[in-house]
């Protein structure tokens, strides 16, 4: 879990923020309330707003109006994460039950549109119209992104490129965006952001390739869930198609034929066939494009924060 | 089914709608597109697009700008469509099979999320920064009615408030929506705005307590669902709330404490205990608010073709 209390730099703006995003997470209806409170208060790592707040402090730093960019992220992730949660069957997630286990899947699937409201109708207050455009059109993607991963389950031709260009679209992008719109609000000159943009998406990269890897390494008590999740429900993810393509005798091809699958031997076997080293190349290529672009920045204790951060997203085992 | 071939001021521009919005709705993403097929081409009354583009003609009618407006309001609405789909279980909707029933609940979820965003897309490429503030809280109103609804299910203490007020959130307020955005686009005055918004208010309202008798006395084979569909589900809507304060005797009451419920008996009673009047009194009193807007526009084909619409979707059998 990342702790804001490690970064004195951000830590007060992200305390703010905690206070901001509760204000605009509370209804007038009651019902809305109920069914959202738990997910206000359940925490979260608030990574993208995080993102944007700093990415903001580049240029003309406005408090207002960078928190309530930051919310309206925060919130747009937040309904993703219901309807994930709903599709993947979630019963728990930061420890508590998700929405739809609590109040049924019908009043989650509202509830996320309701947040996707919610979160368009924050940006509408802003200015600028070609970033809501730019947002509705990422939101897009991220749903392409999602459907794409459901449709793809259980099938054994994904290729290294499909599965990048689906995590492009499922995590990198919001990313991306949370840079983008911090440092677009406060009118960082066109490099400042193109810089920022691209480090958020290669930051974004290497995040999810991370939780593939923990999803097949990552000790079970630390990570919160239980090792193996994605490949149950048939998502594919870099260690396994990596591992397929030193299948040579068919062994794991031939495990992945057999629902419910036995999961400990898939691991195995994806470890043996270096599933797992090309992962962190690969983590570890993102990660360096990340800084690259990190290098390209004025040096600024907000630059400080980023490459600190990029260390501990890479390296965390959770 | 309303055929705008019956409506020779509107057909035209209804067909170029047609295409306008086989445009929007068609995907570089062939998943999202054949998710989204049937649903695009299975016709729709489309409603909301009709009013839009008759308020548009009060001003200076724009036919590029009110067919994007039109079509954001009608993405917006399969949006709500497809999901509503899901909470309901629908097999099938217009004849064809919904998309959950034939993609799976989890697509279903995502190509109504992916529409939500859609028509933020397109609405956010029209100038107007407060219409989009206004939609989005509209949005989020109709999130609000339909979680009421869910919520209230199977309560004998609901109210004939209450049910006014969410069919108000739940219907009311798109067509209320689609009058004001077509008459904003097109620069009308303040009144023309306020009178057409009152007047897709009024008619949402009549639209939908026509909607709730049909589910008791409507013919099956002409509404295309089975009658009593919503009191399956638990909805209780103006015919059964009114019909509960006549119950004296608990006769109906008692048969709600039994599920399955036994529909034949339940809609005897309710017709018995004049909750079919009283609803048309109802629909007859929202009719006359809505033709009395109408009364104080400007004379015009558009206001003729308004109030025969209105004719024809309270007096409907479907």
């Amino acid at each position: 879990m990342i702790l804001w209390d490690n970064y004195p730099v951000i830590k007060e703006e992200m305390d703010i923020f905690e206070g901001v995003l509760r204000k605009f997470l509370s209804s007038k209806n009651e019902l809305i309330n109920s069914a959202l409170g738990s997910l206000a208060s359940a925490g979260g790592k608030r990574l993208r707003p995080a993102m944007a707040i700093a990415s903001a402090h580049f240029g003309e730093y406005n408090m207002d109006e960078i928190m309530r960019v930051a919310s309206s992220i925060e919130i747009l992730h937040m309904a993703t994460l219901i309807h994930d949660d709903i599709i993947d069957e979630a019963k728990t997630r930061r420890g508590l039950e998700t929405i739809h286990q609590q109040h049924g899947i019908n009043i989650a699937i509202f509830a996320g549109d309701y947040l996707f409201s919610k979160s368009f109708s924050i940006l509408s207050l802003e200015g600028n119209r070609n970033l809501l455009t730019h947002i509705a059109s990422v939101v897009k993607l991220v749903c392409e992104g999602e459907i794409e991963q459901y449709r793809s389950r259980f099938s054994l031709d994904m290729t290294i490129y499909r599965y990048l260009r689906r995590i492009r679209s499922k995590t990198a992008l919001l990313f991306m965006l949370s840079c983008e719109l911090g440092a677009s609000v406060s009118h960082c000159s066109r490099d400042v952001i193109n810089q920022l943009k691209r480090f958020g998406l290669f930051l974004g990269m290497a995040f999810q390739i991370k939780d593939d890897i923990l999803d097949y390494i990552g000790d079970e008590a630390t990570v919160g869930k239980p090792v193996g999740n994605d490949l149950k429900d048939g998502i594919y993810t870099l260690p396994l198609i990596y591992a397929l393509s030193n299948d040579n005798d068919g062994r794991l091809s031939g495990l992945l034929e057999n629902q419910p699958y036995d999961v400990e031997r898939i691991i195995n076997l994806v470890i043996k066939y270096g599933g797992i080293e090309y992962a962190e190349r690969l983590l570890d290529r993102y990660t360096d494009k990340a800084k690259a672009k990190l290098d390209k920045l004025p040096h600024s204790e907000f630059r400080d924060f980023f490459f600190d951060l990029t260390d501990d997203l890479v390296s965390r085992e959770f």
